[in-house]
């Protein structure tokens, strides 16, 4: 998606490890027209006539979920990290390591709001291993639901996270932005598929 | 705002200690045709022509103020709790003390991302002590920056949190649903201002 490769191109930070910083316009300050195009495009690679809901991992990827699901006229749900009191009841769970916060976390969904009827797509922000796809995946699973899809706006793909959700047999898979490589002043994405 | 009312009135749970779930439409399933209707009525309450950004707090602000800050058509920034590597330099923090994780959390927000020159509208989905929106607009005036109003979609109006920010001179309030009252199916609202 070429203004998304924009905006990381000009307005993107390479930081020592790797770290690419989107936070101007994705995941700390977030420019929800850039949401709303981000979501236009996805529509383009999935059908969201039939799903019943968006479904994300707290914290970051809830402004895209939100306004995705907005566009798609479903709810969102977005997984919790970490058991907090205030879940009652039955709780679908996934273990993940974060390399954000370098420790081992939770993903968790009420029983309530994702179940075998459920069709869900998944967005994310973000994505560097793909350890919070994965749990995000294995929520899905759990419930017995049916995944129609994973969408990610920005694919750091040089840490190879991608390509194991890229295969998943009648799951379209879509990255609007995959990074090949990255140091300071030079970003380099991958061609379009 | 009616159509809140009776959507906590029929989906709400009340949980000992007070405990008030709405996470089946506004803090783990969220409603996106409602967070929608919840923007367009706080522009009834708030001058949202001069505002420069929507301020929350992660995680379950997020969605709400998404939706506000694009009907708005500004930024939404969310003050991340404790702190992660990915955040450089400049921040400006604050403490708060949260009763859902029971634990004393910094919010933070990226000096880069707001400044002096901001005004800014606060947005929450939910308040029972104020906390976290103290610390909220904590950061504001760390920040040099000017609070032009209040918007909090559900007050705990028992627990007295949104009164001190009533006072505010030339600050206004609003939330949208003040529950007063709340016992296993009984749920009581102030009447409206």
């Amino acid at each position: 998606m070429h203004e998304l490769q924009e905006r990381i191109r000009k307005e993107g930070k390479v930081l020592p490890g790797n770290i690419i910083k989107v936070d101007g316009f994705l995941n700390h300050r977030v420019d929800t027209q850039l949401m709303e195009h981000i979501a236009e495009e996805f529509q383009k690679y999935f059908d969201t006539s039939d799903i019943t809901m968006v479904l994300t991992a707290e914290a970051s990827g809830i402004a895209l979920a939100t306004v995705c699901a907005q566009k798609f006229g479903v709810p969102m749900v977005f997984a919790k990290k970490a058991k907090s009191d205030n879940i009652e009841g039955g709780l679908y769970q996934s273990e993940i390591f974060s390399y954000t916060y370098k420790k081992k976390m939770t993903l968790i969904v009420s029983k309530e709001w994702l179940g075998p009827e459920d069709k869900v797509l998944i967005i994310d922000d973000f994505m560097a291993k793909g350890n919070a796809m994965q749990g995000l995946i294995d929520l899905v699973n759990e419930a017995g639901a049916t995944l129609k899809g994973i969408g990610v706006a920005v694919e750091k793909g040089f840490q190879g996270g991608g390509d194991r959700f890229r295969s998943i047999p009648g799951v379209p898979y879509k990255a609007l932005a995959v990074i090949e490589e990255a140091t300071p002043g030079h970003i380099v994405f991958r061609e379009e598929d």
